[in-house]
């Protein structure tokens, strides 16, 4: 039997156009399975969760024209959507127990929970790069065992038995963890950094000690942490790939991109892609003052690799 | 029994100082109500709600803060606190059926969830005010009437069986719809505004088209609704003043007012207030360039009035 009301969770949710997918996709599916069992309505309790900082005030103001869009879509066979913001850190209790049906979190689980300590010699470095010392490694890929199963405990306190979580990690397929499929964009950006240390935007000491608070782990890494810590069972586990490149998707008929936006090069795009994740914590440890000038070269930078990549 | 946890609300908490006293006090509450139960703890979930505009970002910001004090202050007791935002109007459901135990409002339900229809004729005032027409005051009561009972019926669905709701209005003690309790602060910004148009710095025709989408009722209207609706039992009703001038407490000792705010001069006090009330307003309305030369006038207009009536 259903229950009156599901109440469902987006951990790390952002603020942006992305902020309402994971809603549309859930309310879609819940109509659909209220028709199949020939049930008449269903309320569903939304909370968005992110870190404090994080722009709820313009999540929020847009929610009265998603609203209005929701109820145009949702005609019949699911009941009203009531949505609400939860700030805090989700490597941290964020509801009470045995409270929610289904927990979904995309692409926010390989942001750990600080810098990881013992990292002060990655000078030059502002991730794991091949050229980073070997305790580098060990102390991202130490604070991602700590990290991920804190992560997993708290949600075991919350989820309602028979309830089920939808992880999506930006991670690696290769076991290699110095592989080009996360490391080369952050050394792209190092470079970039290291440039305008060079040229006296910023002080080299800064860049040395700035480290983005990653890891992007491998599938076998996820499970290995699934399993030890014990709560949840992995039902099914998919790797696909993501272009960095948001404009370079072959099927872009329909998208919200302009098609001068789609045409534009390839390093202007990823550059912007990176520059929506790291921004924040660029303008934390550099001041804002510097943002415009070192996306300036990351671009031309990033459009050598990624022509040399694509060919 | 006691429930595994609490669900609270408050319902137009605004964003400033006093945004978290509510929880303060309902966890000092549920506290006791453990300790006398001999009941080990209780998770609370509290949920803050307000218009999507009003804030959030600075609620989350303070929630750090407001977390740590509120750790040290219940060492024992009390179970984890959560917190949430719930943006959207009260006049609207907020929550899943069946899914609050307490319900809070405090000087919130005063305001309508519009400016009435047919105050077209209201020239020169901004509220129910002694010239106003006779029509004005029925469009504001009769708002009042759609409003409350709207209310009361999104708060019924919401409540559990045996649930409560405490609501405190900014009302009157008087019958008289026009007494000086509740009108006499907004003829005198209504004076300051006619002052402003008189000499140039805002229109006419802007002044007789603003007006505050406010009913402050008496006990006996308020009651009058709540028997109407049915939904809810009135337990107790408490009348108590409240001074405009938020620094006249003669109760002021270990309070956040410094000695030079609390001796400086009523009128600028109670302007402040107004003006923490009613800037939102007269911005979406006037714009935002017209506040400082408007409440220059309204201290010395309220100082007179204010000596006047202390005497």
């Amino acid at each position: 039997m259903l229950p009156q009301s599901l109440a469902i969770a987006d951990l790390g949710c952002s603020s942006g156009p992305n902020t309402f997918f994971m809603v549309s996709e859930v309310t879609r599916t819940v109509k659909k399975l209220c028709r199949d069992l020939n049930q008449q309505s269903l309320e569903c309790q939304v909370f968005l969760n992110d870190l404090p900082g994080s722009g709820f005030n313009n999540i929020f103001r847009s929610l009265g024209s998603f609203k209005d869009k929701l109820s145009r879509e949702m005609v019949s066979g699911v009941g009203p959507c009531f949505l609400s913001g939860i700030p805090g850190s989700f490597y941290g209790r964020l509801f009470p127990s045995k409270s929610l049906h289904f927990v979904h979190s995309s692409c926010s689980l390989m942001w750990l929970s600080q810098v990881p300590e013992g990292m002060e010699n990655n000078k030059g470095n502002i991730y794991m790069a091949s050229t980073s010392p070997s305790n580098v490694l060990k102390a991202c890929y130490q604070q991602f065992q700590r990290d991920l199963p804190l992560f997993l405990q708290c949600r075991a306190k919350e989820v309602v038995e028979g309830g089920c979580m939808v992880l999506t990690f930006l991670g690696r397929r290769s076991d290699d963890p110095f592989s080009n499929e996360c490391c080369l964009i952050w050394e792209l950006m190092a470079t970039a950094l290291n440039g305008s240390a060079s040229t006296g935007i910023i002080k080299q000491e800064e860049v040395d000690s700035f480290n983005i608070p990653q890891y992007t782990p491998s599938p076998s890494e996820v499970e290995q942490e699934i399993v030890k810590e014990g709560s949840f069972k992995t039902h099914r586990v998919e790797v696909s790939a993501v272009n960095w490149n948001a404009y370079d998707d072959r099927n872009i008929i329909g998208s919200e991109f302009s098609e001068s936006e789609v045409l534009s090069d390839g390093g202007y795009n990823v550059a912007k892609c990176m520059r929506a994740v790291a921004e924040p914590l660029l303008i934390s440890h550099f001041g804002d003052g510097i943002i415009e000038e070192s996306f300036q070269e990351v671009p031309r930078d990033l459009n050598r690799s990624y022509v040399q990549r694509e060919n």
